[in-house]
């Protein structure tokens, strides 16, 4: 099989590998994608007139076979072969002849490639969305549990006020939720079909792109073919981002948890095969886990960043440049399915420590309590303010250890299930199901 | 007035300098929304027995007076005076007397902080959805009036094949409705109501936070109050990727326009006016505002980064750290507001260039239309190519300068109703208009 | 005064407005610099015979006369003038007459900008590396005044090993030596006259560069007049780095500091007015100013990154975007000074903790030490190892609370006066003498 | 053999996987530098009285066939084994029994893993300053090879001035010269000893640090224990800056050839068999491998701001963070090395046109050159610049297409020996001799 742009002069082998780099190993997760792609568009090309019943019966059924071949782990790129698009269009061509070739009417490099990607990104978000929905509910899960549980509440790393497990773990929950909202805006900009934009200026061909949209579950087109085109770089940035705000909730959960399993905070702990130790350093329990999720969720938030770094300043048109992007997104996807795993592994085994409160040097965090307990009696503020400042001077404060909060939100009202409610408000907007009953449809020739 | 948080021992000159930063400046721009907030928190105040209706009459009173002269550009923060808060209740406790400073019960700077930012960025985001409506419009009408016009596309910034202006200016259009969904999810991170989280911790007032969401026109609450402070910093950054999503489609825009009016391309030109030249260098159009988008919207693009750079690894509850992300942002802000408005104005004034594709260096552009015309003539494709092949190595390649393209998003078939239609879309999610609503309704006392 | 590039057709005033930007508040910074910089150019022109002695005179009297008013403070920039350049010609012409004029032959705004800059920067990196001195000698002499005082030393946040304040001063002070590293790079690339390039493309005047080079103390020339242009961005961004370095290394020592003001940690405190807090809340005393210097301090780190994304793809030659730079680095310096200078004023009034290590919560620090100390004492390593695991296990670890290190950098033998000698060799690599008496004599006219 | 840090509660697989990630291939490039370090270490350790000097020539003869193996490529790390020095220690002991283990005395894993890494930087920065003399002397050569050849210069991409290919080729030579000065620092700061630091917190063992510092050929030592370990990170994040830089002259002069080879310029060119192409687009000829190389050095550029996201915030002492940063960096210096290679056989390739500015629209290059004739033949400069406007105006300008450049650093005086001069100066401070010199007879046991 030759490349595609071949030209009479034989390319340099060092220029092919320097070109090629990673994208063979990188395209074998786009494979099922490119199949599904080349069902849609010879499906609509029959159609149109450009291919005959026929023909189109004959590509389907070889492209089902490559389909098959695939989900059963039984495709690969051969050595020679440049990538996903040339492997499957020879493997047709080899054992179907030359109509094989006649998947690539009307159709461009470009514009196949962004489809598999666009189709690829929407499996890949589905997923992540899942991973993050399995730790959601863990988390709201975590929270009722435990949320008669006082820890104390920090503000500028100080002892402040009292808090509780049930705030702490129920408001790593709800930050998924605004995640996914990000997540959201890079499923939205990844629901649109690129398909028939060509090489980004699209083709004299009649095709029909809203059949296409419509076979492969797509929300809407991306109309103009120009930006076809130009969306590749952005969306990647866009899902980086969608990325990189998952990971930040749950880097910031780690480093919330390699504090508190300091040996001066130990609010929680885990069990001894999940930690690394020494047995002449009883004392630690190296949170090696949570601090690999942390560096790798926090490389991930450099991701958007890095992105940008590659298009910055191109103008219009591809550029070869957009391939390199590939490599960067495609095992940060991976890294972050693996953190959000692993999280969720750990979180199964956290113990969280009793009556952290009741010792004294956790007092003060009640001396606002206190204050705002006089004023709910009918003291005045300024006086009950005074009131609890004497006591303290005086040493003679002794407060109860306990919290009356009863607003939304508080100790005492977490208001679990108003944030699982707005957890599968947002998970709605998704619409996976429709996605998902347009792929199987295609998949199954079921037309 | 003193600062809220001042102890026995006087602060030192040197640090209230250094701590106090910009804030003081910064602050204005929240003033407005500082009077909304203490206007709802009062309102709730009084529905749950912790103001009698007197108090909250007077109050109201008080409040609605600094709002009139925040909007006739009356209002400063008096030298000494630490920020816009301390300010407002400065001024209501010297007006009232000791009622002011009931403003603050039930609540901490905290929450106050968060409730002013929200209420700010909504009014940010909808102010530059506004004028980025303005350049989307502007785009559909110039891809309108000249979609007639060919002029050359480029792959691998290489003649590739034709496009048009119609194509090039819907792009762009297209590319705003991109921006515009990482921006509404931006804007969903932002219409959450934090007011009642306190130091981040909560209270044991009996608050009711329902009551001030409905008040203050917000969707929802931040329910979890420790996640309520956690959104500090993080939906900076997520309102930093909407605006950079926009300024990445203004430099882009930007770059591909220094490029046309090089004098290679010379495919557009803008009134003497509005570059700089030198009258012995009359080929010189200096294109120096277009270069300032691209640098202004590309230091956007790092906007996110920065961000993240500053709240990377912060455990959970607040730090003082968060005070400088204001700067970072409100600068941000107005910068893009303003090359947004730029960019329209240039464009106002924009030459296109007629019969772009007559001169003889663009002929190749066409030879993939050729072929593709051949094809839906009958002759095979492998044919067509050859016959197209030889005819252009004999020198005997003279094609028609024109192109047929019918499908969608193409030359022939720009879609810009429907690209108007998803522009509509998107912009519906907002909802400004209630929101508008709860804030007139509140500033006027109306309920 | 007019702009030089004006011609017949009149710019648009909001052009004008979005063009100059912040431009004219920056240049102030430059005003000094380039007036240097006029002074050794017409030196120079004076010497290849494009000026008369007499107009070298006359023309040197005016721009002094410029040089101590703007050390006096009385330099402004007049409204309607376009930057600092304009400024001090329009300046010259009003009091000396056409003459004025001739300070511009024979270089162009653009390599008046670059030595401008390449002055200031020279100028600022001197201030820099002052105060990194200033506080460099302060942590030596807090490592000296500290260094019996043992403290925990921890890995991964777990208790591990003794550790002592001598090393947590001194390992601040010995990070400054390769952060001057960094900034020596940054010195090295400012130091090479970039005058005589003109606009990028030299110019057919016989111009002495070397001379200029000479009478402005640079160190050489940047030789090739491309690429003194294409320094532009590349030495801000590099400059960047070496500001960066300092500032991690402040922001880190922040960090620390916050959490060893954490009541769990309790290892240092400041007094009273140097910190914030309650009177009802006594337990705490907020860090804002190691808060902010850590949020500054990592704004700060994200300033490379902040101008690559400006510079990013722009191909060779001068663009109107390298002017937002200007914005982006010169406020980053003021920041890096203050940050500077606040670390320092804080440490001054630093306490620490003494015999922290008495609390048996420390013990296991010590297992090591005492496993090594079995085998010092000819137990084999296996065995000494398993004999405290032993003792630790059934409860009979009482270790000696002391530390024995002997060796080059532990806690017994500090080598302050060898990381003093590293810093004052790092620093003799700028060789600040040499520029500062090149700029003075050519001040003084003295030649 | 087991993993150092083994407890008895078995280690989870799952845990396992994900905190081994990749290191066992990276560690794969540390293991010559493992095996150096153990030499040295020993080495020391006799002299101290750790080790008998028979135990010392046992373990260097295995460690010196070990070296061997690595060097033939016969070393692997063996499946279950969890890093290089547990693959290294556990050979050692295999072939020499139990004396196999006191490699390890009186170090850490902490210092073992920093100053296997130093050592390896050392070795790669070398590499890169090599690769980057080879593409010096070309860029020297080839400036001196086309220096009579003109091209146009642009400013603001407006054409503006004449230049030359050999002010083209000479300003991306010289740009090395300030990107070697950023490696120098990477260099000083990566060339000391951090060896002996133990955990971060020294050793009570009686180490000669400075021995070990001469042995490995180190300039100096981290003199502070804790600084030695805090130096991880920023070592990296420095030398990545100084990768960035060189990636960024590659980045920079890919995108002018990328333009330059767009058919509107058409200034350069390459065979055909290094561009990919299409026959029937005979005007493509797509400059993939320049794409690459830009796309991959702008991804490098971003590579300081992920090192310093993933070390942000980290209070001083070990972090296992800090293995993520292996990964991100040994592929980088895998990617620079390989585009430094591919800029230069793409430039053995390139072909310059001549007699490019011939071309009639490129006349007005001249005005500035006219004007300054006559002002230079006595003609006063505001009479000259109307001469030539109204010359210009009336049509009637026909400058001679020749350039009279004199000065240092323009058209007809390049100063390469001067450059060249200047690039050997910066590459003699790196003393690559010195540390290659102690290696081999480390290696050699030559002592």
């Amino acid at each position: 099989m030759n490349k595609i742009w071949q030209k009479a002069t034989d390319n340099d082998s060092l220029v092919d590998q320097f070109t090629v780099g990673q994208d063979r190993e990188l395209d074998l997760s786009l494979a099922r994608f490119d199949v599904l792609g080349s069902m849609a568009h010879i499906t609509m090309l029959e159609s149109v007139g450009l291919l005959t019943s026929s023909e189109l019966r004959t590509l389907l059924k070889g492209l089902k076979e490559i389909l098959i071949e695939i989900d059963n782990g039984h495709f690969t790129i051969d050595d020679g072969v440049e990538d996903v698009h040339s492997q499957v269009e020879g493997l047709l061509t080899e054992r179907l002849g030359d109509v094989g070739k006649k998947i690539h009417s009307g159709r461009s490099r470009n514009d196949q490639v962004l489809v598999d990607l666009k189709l690829y990104f929407r499996h890949e978000i589905h997923e992540i969305v899942a991973g993050t929905e399995l730790l959601f509910n863990q988390l709201i899960a975590l929270a009722d549990q435990h949320k008669e549980k006082l820890m104390p509440g920090y503000t500028h790393l100080q002892l402040a006020m009292p808090s509780s497990f049930g705030l702490w773990f129920g408001a790593y929950a709800e930050s998924l939720i605004d995640d996914l909202e990000v997540m959201l805006a890079a499923w939205k900009v990844s629901n649109k079909n690129p398909l028939g934009s060509a090489a980004g200026y699209g083709s004299s061909f009649p095709l029909n792109r809203k059949m296409t949209t419509e076979l492969l579950g797509f929300e809407n087109l991306n109309y103009n073919v120009v930006y076809a085109q130009m969306g590749r770089g952005k969306t990647e940035r866009i899902l980086a981002q969608g990325m990189a705000s998952i990971a930040q909730t749950l880097a910031k959960m780690s480093m919330d948890v390699t504090l508190f399993l300091n040996q001066h905070f130990s609010f929680i702990s885990f069990p001894d095969h999940l930690t690394t130790g020494s047995s002449i350093m009883p004392h630690k329990k190296n949170p090696d886990v949570f601090e690999l999720i942390r560096a790798r969720c926090n490389q991930l938030s450099a991701l958007p960043n890095n992105i940008q770094m590659v298009t910055q300043n191109l103008p219009s048109g591809y550029h070869r440049d957009l391939q390199q992007i590939k490599e960067m997104l495609f095992s940060a996807i991976g890294e972050l399915k693996s953190c959000l795993k692993m999280m969720h592994y750990m979180l199964e085994n956290i113990t969280v420590k009793d009556n952290l409160l009741a010792d004294d040097k956790f007092k003060y965090l009640f001396s606002v309590e206190e204050v705002n307990r006089l004023v709910l009696s009918g003291v005045p503020f300024r006086e009950a303010y005074v009131q609890v400042g004497l006591a303290i001077e005086n040493g003679e404060f002794n407060p109860e250890r306990k919290v009356d909060h009863s607003h939304e939100g508080s100790i005492g009202n977490l208001c679990l299930p108003e944030i699982q409610n707005a957890f599968m408000q947002v998970k709605k907007g998704f619409g996976f199901e429709k996605v998902e009953e347009a792929l199987v449809k295609l998949a199954d020739g079921d037309r």
